[in-house]
């Protein structure tokens, strides 16, 4: 996963996929297999017996080539391409991100990503006073020279990338690029790739299913510097990308409506909470103006993973300790550490077993639990 | 002004009511004579004298006892009567804004003033949700034992009496209590005053003016702990009451609205510069509640003049100097002080005298500027 390499070669950009298409290997595992052997093809190799070490119940049926090959042209028919996240047409914030995806599927006009991104997202079931303001908010914005991030979801997402056509908006698809959702959005999303862009981080054919969708409001808010809801009901997915935002330190904005409308329910609650409140534009640029210029140059977040040749491979009596530690709670790495007394290198490739293993759940801000009945 | 004595005597408020009616005096300035001169029935002897010190023009006309004892008839007709401000009735937290109304004028049940106070304004042509969220703010709060104070305009003053009728609300009138306006909420008024109460500072008779408005919401505020402004245009009459209840250090409270909705747009302005949103009456409590234990029992507070008995009357000198530091633009007492080099006395002295002269301009914060062209 090299910054210094502008471009991935094609061998480089199969064997990627290859080893992100493959079961149990999610963003953080890709990282940690890349950095421990090198590459991906090497990883690819080491991976079966990887899985079986941290307990995989069979052999782990990496992708072939072929396969690979496979949704290589698929993407190529559909005019759409794999970005990796060294190269440079990859989404600047995107890369800022907790384990943003090593592949990024992206059919349009990567321009787009060069402008400051403003996510706008908000309820299916929106009123016409809410549609008007999405369209207007992202309208006033891409004048302004912001790009606008939404789900292409019915309602305020349609209306944020309507709004935003001419200037440039990007569309984040919970499924494959060919399996866009609802159908109805589909001749909206051919005027979107026109000047814009739609990407996803799932394969080609990929039918989106309901949990698909809380994992694209993660790209949707890590594209952006900040998140505008609109219009949201309690418990519903916007408030889920606005948490999913704050976590990430992204900027949260809520347009506010009368109390006793139940779809302003979830941004008023987000104002109470300190969300900044948006009546316009103006109240957008006001908060992200600031952070365009000198933010969108910096390097992606640094987080070295100790030195794994350097080391001995792990014993079976470091695995049962480190597993010992583990539970279906959420602990830090470097407690696992401190609390098992085993080397750092030794803790991460076990916790990579486990994960290829389906046996680890990485949870965001670094942490890990054990998925119980699964062993 | 004493606060040992219980009540005013009938001779006592008899003179109060002369001095507070007489043309010049406000309430600061009849807090100066009063102090000055020991009792009201002193100040209205020597006034004359004081304003033509100060440079008013001609005589300034002391109402006669027949006129005050005719008002106190007109009171006493409309089942009407005058609170001083050191009596038990008076309400608590007026006592405490810069410069109350030493005598005002109540009609109904006084016993509401102990209800801790919460004030409820905004716009006059409100839509149908703000006045249904008013009532309902009015209810629940006057259900959870606050009292309820508004300025019985139409729209969302009227709903928030409304709303309140049943547990107490306070209607605070620009005009006489006998001059209500508008005429449409006569009825609300007898209503109001059957298990709540009506105030003025204004004279019996009174029609109110345009200027009368913002004087009323100065009351409005003043006798709250915080101020709820439900719909309220730009540059509306709510806004002004909104900043009058900041300044005196009062919660400031706004419901949110569409941005689309211009009744919305003061109230979703007052959000954005700091006030706490409201969509339930639980919202208005968690910021209340703390305040209304210990504060209310709090004495008024204290900005003790000096001993003007201990120093000699102000020569014309002494009088030349201040009208030369002394311009249309506010400047803080104690600034004139040391810029004079005066004696404090002298300085409250030739100030009260050029009040009474209708030279003199009170600001908020205890600041002072001359009257221009009046001299």
């Amino acid at each position: 996963m090299s910054e210094k390499a502008p471009r991935l070669s094609d061998r480089q950009r199969l064997s990627w996929l290859r080893l992100i298409r493959t079961p149990n290997v999610g963003p953080a595992s890709f990282r940690d297999l890349v950095n421990r052997f090198g590459s991906a093809e090497a990883a690819l190799e080491m991976l079966p017996g990887l899985a079986l070490a941290g307990g995989a119940g069979r052999v782990v049926r990496v992708p072939s080539v072929a396969e690979a090959e496979a949704e290589l042209a698929a993407a190529e028919r559909h005019g759409a391409r794999f970005i990796g996240i060294g190269e440079p047409d990859y989404p600047a914030l995107l890369k800022r991100m907790d384990h943003p995806p090593p592949l990024l599927a992206v059919k349009g006009e990567p321009a787009v990503f060069k402008l400051p991104p403003v996510a706008i997202v908000g309820a299916r079931n929106a009123s016409l006073a809410g549609v008007k303001m999405a369209r207007l908010l992202a309208s006033e914005l891409g004048r302004e020279g912001y790009g606008i991030v939404s789900g292409l979801a019915r309602g305020i997402d349609a209306a944020a990338h309507e709004g935003s056509l001419a200037t440039g908006t990007v569309a984040v698809l919970a499924g494959g690029l060919d399996r866009p959702y609802p159908p109805e959005n589909v001749p909206l999303l051919e005027e979107i790739v026109a000047r814009g862009a739609a990407v996803s981080e799932m394969p080609f054919g990929w039918e989106p299913r309901a949990q698909d969708f809380p994992r694209r409001n993660r790209i949707v808010a890590g594209m952006s510097f900040g998140l505008v809801v609109v219009e949201a009901a309690k418990r519903s997915g916007s408030l889920i990308s606005a948490r999913l935002a704050g976590e990430m330190g992204r900027l949260v904005f809520a347009v506010p409506g009368s109390p006793l409308d139940p779809r302003a329910a979830g941004a008023n609650g987000l104002l109470k909470d300190g969300a900044t409140l948006v009546t316009e534009a103006a109240d957008v640029i006001e908060a992200i103006a600031p952070l365009t210029g000198a933010a969108i140059q910096l390097p992606p977040r640094l987080d070295e993973p100790p030195d794994f040749g350097a080391t001995s491979p792990p014993l079976d009596s470091d695995r049962a300790r480190l597993l010992e530690a583990l539970g279906p709670t959420p602990v830090g790495v470097d407690e696992l550490i401190r609390h098992t007394g085993l080397h750092p290198a030794q803790v991460f490739m076990i916790l990579l077993e486990l994960d290829l293993a389906g046996r680890l759940e990485r949870h965001s801000g670094g942490s890990v639990s054990l998925v119980l009945g699964n062993a």
